[in-house]
């Protein structure tokens, strides 16, 4: 039977504690489809560094390297000079592995609160395509004459025509696979950041071409972010750069229920991609057993869909819906009405029996 | 009595239906309260701009120099390339006249409709300070080996210590004449544009010591976005960069009733101001007097205010919250159950027959 070489990142904070979710979850539906997993443990993160003072070393990223997905954690420790972590190996990490591709699905299920008026799993469903390995994430720029009246602080967004391409492209590929109506819309700011968004709308439209059976729509960022609490059943599929999309699917994220729910990929089709619940470390919930473990669920989910594993994918994704619509009665921490590892239980129970 | 010298820029699409009626406003209010406006008119604009090839000439900039405020419509005409009027009319005039606070108050009024469940008028009160004059506004960047597989596009922000030093003291300013819980809040981006929050950061911190009267925090943009949907009653006075400015305020308009009701200044303490509407021309209600021209009232209002006519601001206000409460039924255009004009005339006439 096939095998799989996880290697896993628990991290910082509560990430332990929903990772140790989400490989049960893996555990029970690879047995029931027949596949196998071996997990393989790397203890990054601030504890880590605190002890060792090493962040990312050669040998672990080529450890890293050396399996078939990376499942992480949370990244982030309050002792730990806020950025260091979360630059030292989560930017990192995307970087190293050529990650180009943020993916986040957007859902809203059944059963989940939404801060927005009107709205229901009809209207709040589409899914973002964050360039991950460019942009202002770049980390270029600079100082002068720092700490003096006279200080100048550059920082620059650097774009490439292949990286956005890439992006765009997998966009494309992603929307044309999607079952729902199929439109793209590229979030940008051609009004201001000319240099950066002529290249990203020329390229876009270029590709376009490639895909006439999907519809292309463009909005500034500024509406985009309107549009998405007033009128999320616009979007389909949205491709932006790095810093946007890290913004948009923060908002994206609370109108689908938070950060107990929000999933998402980092993603080298050819290479090593790595998953992530996209919240932090949550050092106030850390120890207690009331973390939703949801997202880093949903981003189990995510992981086997890359590997291929499409049946296990939608098992877990059953079972998700189902506690989210009929067990859980809050998606916060410590509003759930059960325990982390409860729902950890619950969740792999379902798929146990059901499937 | 006190005069005022107002220059007037109606520009494009609704702004001249809007800025009429701001303007009539106007002159009910300074009579009430006995100063003079003499209003002078400029036609910058698309169409303008499409008859004479001229975008904003230095004799323009030198009469508007010549001004006490300036109060413009909108920019944006559909037969121009989208950024061209934009760039070259009202981001010129607001570095040209260093205006480095883009001002930003949002208020949920009474009978507003907002797209957030469970928030009211209590909830939705603080006021956005956006840095006005640099960041990724500087237009700084380049494209190198455009238009082939090669190329790559830089966009920079620019960062400078008085820039950010002004903006931030304005915010502590302002934050300590508001007449409510005092704290301000640092939108940001530490973890990852390390050159240029660093510098907002630092200044931040050391401006924060000469206020201790001002509770001080700091959250990452895509945070602020979060919260802003979720618990908007956090916030008091937020302080951020011209970008981030952009976007949340946007998010923002859009949870106290949009485009039209959000208003907005653009500040020169020292010099000259520019009072705008902050929605765009919106050509498809052009010309058909169902524009709601509440956002360009109140940003008469805002105009007033930094003139230091308060007396006057406030019977605006009061204008402006009985009319959304009792007349308009609904904020959108064509929505309202009245004309652009009859708001007007509704405002005008409160204000008149009241105080
Ligand atoms: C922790 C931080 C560096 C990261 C980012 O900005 O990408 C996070 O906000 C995210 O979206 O995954
Ligand atoms: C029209 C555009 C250049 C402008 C900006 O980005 O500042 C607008 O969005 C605004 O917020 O006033």
């Amino acid at each position: 039977s096939k095998q799989y070489n996880i290697a896993v990142i628990p991290g910082d904070g509560t990430g332990p504690e929903v990772v140790a979710e989400g490989i049960k979850v893996l555990e029970t539906v690879a047995e029931k489809c027949g596949f196998g997993l071996n997990f393989s443990y790397f203890p990054l993160g601030g504890d880590h560094y605190n002890a060792t003072g090493e962040i990312l070393s050669d040998k672990t990223l080529e450890s890293l390297a050396a399996s078939d997905a990376i499942y992480l954690g949370a990244i982030g420790h309050p002792d730990v000079k806020p950025g260091l972590l979360e630059k030292g190996i989560l930017l990192s990490l995307r970087f190293h592995f050529d990650q180009y591709v943020n993916l986040r699905p957007v859902k809203l299920y059944e059963g989940v609160y939404t801060p927005l008026k009107d709205k229901g799993p009809e209207d709040i469903d589409f899914v973002v395509v964050r360039e991950n390995t460019e942009g202002l994430y770049a980390g270029a720029g600079g100082s002068l004459k720092r700490g003096t009246p006279d200080e100048v602080a550059v920082q620059e967004s650097i774009n490439t025509r292949k990286g956005v391409e890439r992006c765009i492209r997998f966009a494309f590929e992603y929307c044309r696979k999607r079952n729902k109506a199929k439109k793209l819309t590229l979030c940008g700011k051609t009004n201001v950041l000319t240099f950066a968004f002529d290249l990203w709308e020329r390229t876009f439209n270029e590709v376009a071409k490639e895909y006439p059976d999907i519809e292309t729509d463009y909005a500034h960022v500024d509406a985009i972010c309107m549009w998405m609490v007033k009128n999320p059943e616009w979007f389909d599929v949205i491709v932006t750069d790095n810093m946007f999309g890290d913004i948009i699917t923060d908002l994206a994220a609370m109108t689908q229920g938070g950060m107990g729910i929000a999933a998402g990929a980092n993603i080298n089709p050819e290479g090593v991609s790595m998953f992530e619940p996209i919240g932090g470390s949550a050092p106030k919930y850390t120890g207690k057993g009331i973390i939703n473990p949801i997202a880093a669920i949903s981003s189990a989910q995510l992981m086997l869909e890359t590997l291929g594993e499409d049946k296990a994918a939608s098992f877990i994704e059953k079972a998700v819906i189902k506690v989210l619509r009929e067990d859980i009665k809050d998606v916060a921490a410590g509003k759930m009405g059960f325990t982390t590892q409860e729902v950890g239980d619950i969740v792999a129970e379902y798929i146990q029996k059901n499937f």
